[in-house]
């Protein structure tokens, strides 16, 4: 096989799927790319045995051809490269050969047989796979939000994931780690049913550094999900557990209401959690009208912290102590805002944390489980 | 003890000395600063045992204190600060108190007197002591140049660190780790005796950091060395063996002169070494007249690379093989020069490498230790 590319068309379709290779990956095949070339296009594609990512580019050839060949080695040799013309080609001694002007590359490549099966799942309109459209910027917008949030344990594995959620309302996305909950809603979208699926952190987390501007073509059905942009596409396993009944956890009746600046929250904040060593890094809050004390002790080295801060409350005056890293995520998520409400009920009942002016399209709302004070 | 201080110019002072900071530090006490009040100065002391690095400012104070306080936990409260106003007091209950606007940390602090001596060392043209002065920048220059070349093997202690050499042609800066050398002669000084002291790789790094224009006065006498700037100053242990007789690894007459431009050369060697797996990292020059062919193959991945480079040469054809590390650390510390030379004998002597045209007031030698082709 030959064919022949210009380096930097190469370095960017090769940059755009590489986010699919997982070190990680169970099988060590899936440290390679897969090549296939087919009437002068050329289509790579990068899995983990999870993800399938795989773009294309035009090239200048007559031949067709299949391979794999180290995913970053072969990265790494493009990008050190300057833009010139390249003729790629591979020969009978399983070398994979990169020429330009003034020198060569030798790489080892294998047979594209060894390559396991690549699901085939982008149908459109068929019975069993659901289909809509959605601006990429809102797509990647409700992704980074909720993200967060995600549970890093493996045993409850729907909680490792973002519940996509579509009712009439809208598009639902939520994250949740038992300590914290995200619920963001976004409006702009038109959905035919109703459906739920968790989607892996592996795959929101690809998905975010392939978006852009342009508008997706998304599929599901109830095993995979495909994310197609004109240049790249997606598609993922989704994970097969029901995601826990999050809209019994949320309260109903939270009566106080605290409002606050979040950058100036955010700060002091940060500061706290210089000074708390311990693993829980408890955060107290001593509510009063009009002023808010933070306060933070660290029992093993002998520091502490305090600072005050302008709030609007309306309620009982209430200690209460946060996971001062829970609490940090969380406001830091909504520093874009002007001002954020925390409506509060007791110092042991989840708090929720909105903006007070929601954005157009979107309305979001975070859920923070406290912390006891004492012990 | 009381003082008032701008928080941005407190973290200035202790981002200044910082550097002296060394988590490896042989006792745990280094990892505190030493704090000195005195007379409304407030001083501020950092040292791993081998360097003590100190810097002072003016403060509104009426007391004199000295105490110790964790430096990294300190540095980093202060950094989170917006510019405000410090007032910072101790107390009987051992507490380090940070008092501004709208808040305070409290860190615990212990007494000076368990911080170990601190040489005093900075005195001018006493007998034993040698002074001279030298520009910040010029200074500078000639460590970020010799340095990369120092060994990490400690038990050679004299190659882990940079010998300084006083003569009548000026001072030379020379480094080595026996597989290459630098030696870098700056001519712009003015010294009264000869003299040779080995200054460690901790200390030209640590100075490095604390250098900029201003002209540095230089003392030492055999033990200790001390770099002085009107706001901070570092004093260092000498290293105490003696530096290896370098003039005699240096070959007198190599022949043969290979002109590159060390920008091109080093672009192709990084490109070897992405190829190159091994640990030795054999690059392999073929020259000829005029050209230069460079390649690389590493057995055990089956991958190899080739370029060729324009050169001009004088001397016979020749195979010669290099570490590619080593050599891409030569090159790369002279690419701001348009042409540089490879002297050479034979593919088992030492190699010499300097500009075609040397910069005002410096000197610039290195010299690179071939490898063997074969096995």
């Amino acid at each position: 096989m030959e064919f022949k590319v210009n380096s930097k068309e190469l370095e960017k379709l090769l940059t755009r799927v590489f986010p699919a290779i997982n070190p990680r990956a169970t099988q060590q095949i899936y440290e390679n790319f897969l090549f296939d070339l087919q009437d002068g296009v050329l289509t790579v594609l990068a899995s983990d045995g999870d993800h399938w990512l795989k773009a294309s580019t035009r090239v200048v050839s007559d031949t067709n051809y299949k391979g794999i060949i180290s995913a970053k080695l072969l990265l790494e040799a493009i990008k050190s490269l300057e833009e010139t013309t390249l003729i790629i080609k591979t020969d009978d001694k399983k070398k994979f050969t990169i020429n330009w002007e003034t020198g060569e590359f030798h790489l080892s490549f294998q047979n594209a047989n060894e390559y396991p099966d690549v699901p085939e799942f982008e149908i459109k309109n068929t019975e069993n796979v659901n289909y809509f459209t959605i601006s990429g910027k809102d797509l990647k917008e409700s992704i980074d939000k909720t993200a967060f949030a995600i549970s890093k344990e493996e045993y409850r594995p729907s909680m490792t994931g973002t519940l996509f959620e579509f009712s009439e309302d809208g598009m639902r996305f939520v994250s949740t780690d038992a300590h914290r909950l995200v619920e963001l809603l976004y409006k702009n979208i038109k959905i035919e049913n109703e459906a739920q699926i968790v989607v892996a952190g592996n795959t929101t987390s690809i998905l975010s550094k392939i978006l852009d501007e342009r508008e997706v073509k998304v599929y599901f059905n109830s095993t995979y999900i495909a994310f197609v942009l004109s240049d790249i596409s997606l598609v993922a396993r989704l994970i097969m557990e029901k995601f826990p009944d999050y809209k019994n956890i949320i309260p109903k009746e939270n009566e106080f209401s605290l409002s606050v600046n979040p950058k100036s929250l955010s700060q002091i904040t940060k500061r706290m959690l210089l000074v708390s060593s311990a693993k829980m890094k408890k955060i107290k809050w001593d509510i009063t009208n009009e002023q808010l004390d933070i306060s933070v002790e660290d029992t093993d080295t002998g520091s502490s912290a305090k600072e005050n801060l302008a709030i609007s409350y309306k309620g009982d005056a209430m200690e209460i102590g946060f996971n001062g890293s829970f609490l940090s995520d969380i406001v830091n998520h909504l520093t874009e805002f002007e001002e954020i409400v925390f409506k509060l009920m007791s110092n042991t009942k989840p708090v929720i944390v909105s903006p007070t002016t929601q954005k157009e399209n979107f309305e979001i709302r975070m859920l923070i489980m406290p912390v006891r004070l004492n012990g």
